[in-house]
């Protein structure tokens, strides 16, 4: 009695919020005194979202989640699970999952499966995945799955933190999707690494190792871009190259890695056969074709020639993708989807019919190469509708610029916040827009109370 | 060109490890001071496991990994997805999924997905879910799944300390199981709820509001068994009563909590419809007909009567899952499967053909009630076979009784080694079975080194 798969199970709907208050990285260069150019040269990044005092990444997700409902007018009882990615951890026990089920009780809707999956900024492809396959399951009962991805990216003081950020991301899932996943294609990497962790537990700060995570990152990319190219071959009949995909999207901890990343798949399609590759690439790249893998990692001259030999398709396939990152920074589970959000900015309809190659990372580490698959789609649930509702435009305009001053003092402030108890905020949510979830106080037994900034208000 | 699901997919194979490690909960009483059968009938609680320093959660998980791989001959490139469902956090990012890592490397086996799944108790819940549903996906290449339930539940001084435990259960998934799930008929309940977590970051010990938290415990159970009732009739075209499964299992924070939670779902089926309970029974609810919701958790009448009028049916039904619980105390994720490993220890199989109906609860909260069909299985996935390769009683025997003040001792060094780094353990693994990984050392960087105990060494 074996029922069958629904079709073109993905993505029907996405939102994303992220905080209004933000620092631009030129004035935090020089505010920080380092070398003009060390953020938005260096690292690639324009600007950096923030929480402030109200919002943490409860009150993002509670934010993004009403949002999409409300646009999509979806009623609350048509949603049959609910997970959550995130690696910002309030509470070491209850989900974030739990707290946006307040969302839901109205409705009477308790019956949502799903908790919080978490690896670094893994934990949101994997809760994408999983309510996909919920779709696919025998257990699914027709109803909508709704994936949120909420980190707030924080560091100390040092060369790390301006590769903070901060954001929360909505998913509908179901099957008909506009953004379907080809699941067949997708190779995994995971292994045993210390690159970047939180282990201590009183500080919201992780511990990393930047140059471990770098190479981690790539090793990480090679082994997922082989496996994914041998299944690729092993169903299509065809070796797979980065010419048999439209765009490439990467979790983004800043863009110069992007930059790199594409130059390195690149540099494999080069080793898989230089015929992948244009005549005077391949002619670049000869000179690094017998370093070893090690050697290869810590060449920068390769790094060069790569980021050099791919330059043309990394604007037409890759830069699409970079916007969000780059003005709103790194946003752990959210920085994939934020990317893939900015193809859909970006691209709008022409994507129909395109393929999405998705590298999704996150330390520790877990990494997944996959495909997405994009077509029109049907009823609110098109290209076109999604973009228009998403308004990246418009939630980039609205935004406050903070100097680096009040940026340093809100983390510092921050820091005494967390794992805190019996404090109100100042509830100032002026720089908030309307309908956004924000933290009034956590009492004595550090159970956390939000409001909802009046939705009539301007 | 949708594809089909596989059939009966389920738990191929399971094991449990817990710390030999123990304490006796008529030893604790007196220790403690206080009534005697406070904790022995009070809780209903025979013995209490707990790890030494040498042991934490990711050690438990790599031994019960590497056992159950061993014992099955299960070649680590078979497994295609990996998760695990812990409330144990030893880093905030990092997921346990990426230490068991270390045991494919040899096999050069990376392309494993899955990472942590986080509710309270739930969370090996969601993840076993995940696995199924994986199988059942599009996006399944045909491998095992392997799903790690491990939790070391331990509470500040005071009345909730004896109702710790600690435990680590590995189960194998894939198609045609002997232990296969009933995917439809499942209800679940998620809310907003201040039970028990965990916001003091820097403490492994939980807030906890026990009334409260029994509370939600049976409001969860009542809201899960009308929604796997209505789902079970709207598919079957009949009712479901207790009389429509053989096996009920709870998630067991300490037995009488299963006590009550059973005299409940009797209850339910009382109120839903008398005749589903014998005239005896019937006459002593009676006079609880008509009480609120409310008035029918805190009536403490009512609860015995439930319990009374359940009896015969708890023995028949319920008892047999109790054993583990009540031995090893509270697992938090690995109880309700401990629960379930009692019942395959205790009736073996006698099982083939059986329905077993699971009641999953995490604190937050989350709660799911699902069911089970018991079948013969083939291969080394045989009932009898899981039987014999657990040994639940060779394990129960070869554990070492502490006295209290060496229990008090042992929770009292963990506390300061919580989140702390650089310091090296005793390596005191004389009281370990061999084949057990034990930690030996965290470093400047708060990096965990384990080693294993020689498996020729008796």
């Amino acid at each position: 009695m074996a029922s069958s798969h629904p079709n073109n199970v993905g993505i029907l709907a996405m939102d994303i919020y992220f905080p209004p208050t933000c620092v631009n990285q030129e004035a935090l260069e020089a505010h920080d005194g380092v070398s003009k150019g060390k953020y938005t040269i260096g690292l690639g990044q324009d600007c950096l979202a923030f929480c402030t005092e109200v919002e943490d990444v409860i009150s993002m997700s509670l934010t993004v989640v009403s949002s999409l409902l409300q646009k999509y007018k979806i009623d609350p009882k048509q949603i049959g699970r609910m997970e959550v990615g995130s690696e910002t951890v309030i509470d070491k026990s209850k989900s974030i999952k739990t707290f946006l089920m307040q969302l839901f009780e109205e409705s009477g809707n308790t019956d949502i499966e799903g908790v919080d999956s978490t690896n670094a900024c893994y934990g949101g492809t994997a809760a994408l995945f999983n309510c996909v396959n919920w779709v696919e399951s025998s257990s699914w009962d027709g109803r909508y799955g709704l994936v949120i991805c909420a980190d707030s990216a924080v560091y100390a003081e040092g060369p790390a933190r301006p590769t903070g950020g901060a954001a929360a991301i909505a998913m509908l899932v179901g099957p008909d999707a506009p953004i379907a996943f080809e699941s067949k294609f997708r190779g995994s990497h995971m292994s045993h690494a210390y690159d970047f962790y939180k282990p201590n537990l009183a500080s919201e700060y992780p511990v990393v190792d930047g140059k471990l995570s770098q190479t981690c990152y790539l090793m990480a990319l090679d082994s997922c871009y082989k496996v994914f190219c041998e299944k690729y071959e092993k169903l299509e009949g065809k070796p797979f190259s980065i010419a048999d995909s439209d765009y490439f999207v990467f979790h983004s901890p800043y863009n110069k890695l992007v930059q790199k990343s594409f130059g390195r798949l690149y540099y494999n399609d080069f080793l898989r056969n230089p015929r992948f590759v244009d005549e005077e690439a391949s002619a670049s790249l000869e000179p690094y074709k017998s370093l070893s893998g090690d050697e290869s990692y810590n060449s920068r001259d390769l790094e060069k020639a790569n980021q050099q030999a791919a330059k043309k398709i990394y604007d037409a396939k890759v830069q699409p993708g970079t916007l969000l990152p780059k003005q709103v920074g790194n946003m752990y589970t959210a920085s994939l989807y934020a990317a893939f959000v900015s193809v859909l900015h970006n691209e709008n309809s022409s994507l129909v019919g395109k393929r999405v190659v998705m590298f999704s990372y996150g330390s520790g580490l877990t990494a997944t190469m996959f495909s997405l698959k994009i077509q029109e789609g049907q009823g609110p649930f098109t290209l076109s509708n999604i973009v228009t509702l998403i308004d990246v435009a418009g939630k980039l305009k609205q935004r406050v610029e903070f100097p680096p001053e009040k940026f340093v003092e809100t983390m510092k402030l921050m820091e005494h916040r967390y794992g805190a108890k019996d404090y109100v905020t100042s509830s100032d949510c002026s720089n908030l827009l309307a309908g956004t979830f924000y933290l009034t106080k956590v009492d004595s037994m550090y159970r956390r109370f939000y409001a909802r900034k009046d939705t009539t208000s301007t």
